[in-house]
C-alpha cells in the first residue's frame, strides 16, 4: 500500500519504482565493485561478467540470444539507434511505415529522416487505438526499409498486432522494429513470436532504473552505430558500460519473467476493480483503448463534463497523468486520444491511471472514492 | 588502503570507485523516490528537482551557469554530441582540427565527419605528449568549424594548452571543444579560464557512476541534438533523465570542488614517492609525459627490456594497465606513446600507474616492491 503521507501512485506508465531485488543487485556495483569493464584485471572482469550476466537475463525475457542484446542509455536511444541505424545501413531503401500514435522517441527520428528525403507513411488507428493493419499493408512496398510501431500504446495500453505487421514487412523484404518499452514486464513479449527484427527496452518502465535500456537486433541485421567511439557493445554502442544500471535491468527482466502471469493477473484485477467502481458512480464514463487487448495495468478513462487536468489538480491524493509524461504538459487533449476519433471536447476529460506492483486494494478503493468525489465537485 | 585480498588498484584513469557520499546521495533515488522527472505531480517534481540540483553542482565545478550543462550517458556521448552537434548546426564550415592523441570517442567522430567530406587536421605532440600549438595555429583558418583536443591525456596525464588553443580558434571564428573527462576532479578546470565553448564530463572518471556524463555548451552556441525525441534537456538530449546517476555526478562534482587542492597534493605526493622508489631501483626507467604539467595522479613509465603487458601479468598484486582501457587489449605499443616519438621497442615497456583517493602509502610501497621484483625476474 502507498505510504499514506504520499499521493497514491497511479502513474506506472510514466515510470516505475525500483523492485527491492533490483536495488539489492545494483548495490555491490555502486560500492564494493568498481573498475572499467574493458580492463583485463580482476576489477574489470567482475564488471564485465556482471554486464554479460545481465545480457543473458534480458535475452531470456525477450526470447533471443545474448549476442542480440545491445545496452543503451534508455528507450529513446534504442529507438534512435534502431531507426537511424538501419537507415544508415540500407541506403537503397528510402521509405518507412509507422503509425500516428508513436512516442516522440520514434516519431521524431522518422520526422528527421523525412527531412533527409525519406518517404514516411503513418498508419491511422481505429476507435480503440489499434493500428490499422490494412493501411500498413497498402503502404508497404519494395522500397520500404522499416516498419516501426510500438508494441503497446503508453496512453491507452492498446496492444498492437505486431506479428501480423512483421509478416507484411518481411513479405516485402523490409525490417520491423517495435518499441516494447511499455509492454515488457506487463505482458509476454517474445521477439520470436512477434517475428520482429529490432525491439526497444527501457529500464524505468520495467522496475529498473532510469538511464538504461537495450536494443534487440536480430542476428545478421545490418545496422550502423549512432554514437561512434571505442569498440564497446561489439562496436554498435561505444561508451563505457553503465554497469550498475545494466545489472538492475537484468534483474528486473529476470523478475518480470519469474512472476509475470501472477503479477499481471493481480494488477489486472485491481485495475478492473477501479473501472467498476468509477463506472458505477459516474454516468457517461468511457474507456479509451481496447476493452480486452490492452496492458493489464492501464486504465485510460474519459470523465464527462470535466477536463482531466482539472480533475487531477482537484485530486491531490492521487499521482496520475492525462497523457505521456514526455509530451508537453498542456491543457490540450492528447494526440493519441484524438487520433482514435474521439471529439476534442470529450478527449479533454481523459485521465490515465496506470497501476503497478506497489498498489494495494486499499489504494484502489481510496483512489476511486477520491476521483468520484472530485468529479462531483467540479 | 586496498583490501589486502585484492590487487592494489592503480587504474583510476580507467575508472574510479564511487565516493561514499556519492553512493549515499544516490540511494534515495534508487528506492524511496521514483517517478518520471517530466511528471507534474510530487513524485516527478522530487526527481526533477534532484536533477536541477545536480546541474548546479556540475556548473559550479566547471565554472559555468546551470543552463549551460546538458546531461548525457557519458563521455562518449558528450564528445559525439559536441563534435557532430556543432557540425550539423554550422554547415558552412567543413574543417576540424584535432590531435593525434585523442581518445576514440573524439577521433572516431572526426573520422566519421572526414568520410562525410570534412577536412580534418591532426596536430602532432612533442616528446612529452604536449600538443604542438604551432601546428594548430597553422591548420586553423576561416573554414575551421571546431578545434577539439583533450584537456589531459588519459595515458600520460600531460595537460594540454587549451587556453592558447581557444584563442587561436576564436581568432578564426571557430569553436573549441575539450574532453575534460580525465582532468575533472584531478586538477582545476574552468571553462572561463580555458575559454572553451564545449567541454565533456564523464562520471566514472570522477568517482561518480558509469553511464552518466555531461556536456557544457556555452550560451548561444549553435548545436543540433544527436538523439532525437521528446523535449528533455531543452531538446538537446531527449530521453528520460538518468536521475540517480545524475545525482551521483552532482555530488562527485561538489566533492571534487571541496577538497581538490588537498586530495591532489596527497595523491601527487604518493605518485612521486612511487616514481622515486621505482627509479631508484630500476636503472633506465623513463617517464612518459610531461614531468610537471600533468595530472597529479598519473605515472606512465617505460620499464627497460621488458614488455609492460608481461610485467603486469607477472605482477598479479597490482591492477594497472598499459594504456587506455577503451583500446583493444593488444601486445602492441600504445599509439599515444609512439606519437611522442618513443621507439616501438622502448614504448612496449610502458605501464600506466594511476592513483586515486583510495590509495595509501602502504599501497604505494607494496606496489613499488612488487613491480621491482617482477621487473628483476623478467
Amino acid at each position: 500500500m502507498t505510504d499514506p503521507s504520499r499521493p497514491i501512485y497511479l502513474d506506472h506508465n510514466a515510470s516505475t519504482p525500483l523492485l527491492p531485488e533490483v536495488r539489492e543487485a545494483m548495490l555491490p556495483y555502486l560500492g564494493e565493485h568498481y573498475g572499467n569493464p574493458s580492463s583485463p584485471h580482476i576489477y574489470g572482469r567482475i564488471m564485465h561478467d556482471a554486464v554479460e550476466r545481465a545480457r543473458e537475463q534480458v535475452a531470456t525475457l525477450i526470447d533471443c540470444t545474448p549476442d542480440e542484446v545491445f545496452f543503451t542509455s534508455g528507450g529513446t536511444e534504442a529507438n534512435n539507434l534502431a531507426i537511424r541505424g538501419v537507415a544508415a545501413a540500407h541506403p537503397g531503401r528510402r521509405h518507412i511505415v509507422t503509425s500516428v500514435i508513436e512516442h516522440p522517441a520514434t516519431s521524431e527520428p522518422c520526422n528527421f529522416l523525412q527531412q533527409q528525403g525519406y518517404r514516411i507513411d503513418r498508419a491511422p488507428v481505429d476507435e480503440m487505438g489499434c493500428i490499422d493493419v490494412q493501411s500498413i499493408r497498402e503502404a508497404t512496398d519494395r522500397d520500404t526499409l522499416l516498419i516501426t510501431v510500438m508494441h503497446a500504446n503508453s496512453e491507452t495500453g492498446t496492444l498492437q498486432p505486431i506479428r501480423e505487421i512483421s509478416r507484411i514487412a518481411h513479405a516485402c523484404g523490409s525490417l520491423v522494429h517495435t518499441d516494447a518499452a511499455q509492454s515488457l514486464g506487463k505482458v509476454d513479449v517474445s521477439v520470436q513470436h512477434e517475428e520482429v527484427d529490432l525491439l526497444s527496452v527501457a529500464g524505468h518502465k520495467l522496475y529498473a532504473p532510469h538511464g538504461v535500456g537495450a536494443l534487440f537486433v536480430r542476428s545478421d541485421t545490418a545496422i550502423e552505430p549512432l554514437l561512434i567511439g571505442a569498440g564497446h557493445e561489439r562496436s554498435l554502442r561505444p561508451g563505457t558500460e553503465n554497469v550498475a544500471s545494466i545489472v538492475g535491468l537484468g534483474v528486473a527482466c529476470a523478475a518480470a519473467r519469474q512472476d509475470l502471469a501472477e503479477s499481471s493477473a493481480l494488477i489486472r484485477g485491481l485495475r478492473d476493480r477501479l473501472w467498476d467502481r468509477l463506472a458505477d458512480q459516474i454516468p457517461g464514463l468511457a474507456l479509451n483503448g481496447h476493452p480486452v487487448d490492452r496492458l493489464p495495468n492501464t486504465l485510460n478513462v474519459r470523465f464527462p463534463g470535466v477536463s482531466g487536468n482539472a480533475l487531477l489538480a482537484a485530486c491531490t491524493t492521487i499521482a496520475a497523468s492525462t497523457g505521456s509524461a514526455c509530451h508537453e504538459a498542456g491543457s490540450d487533449a492528447s494526440a493519441v486520444i484524438l487520433a482514435m476519433g474521439i471529439p476534442a471536447e470529450e478527449a479533454i476529460g481523459s485521465v490515465r491511471l496506470t497501476l503497478g506492483r506497489g498498489n494495494s486494494r486499499e489504494d484502489i478503493d481510496r483512489a476511486a472514492n477520491e476521483l468520484i468525489k472530485a468529479w462531483r465537485r467540479l
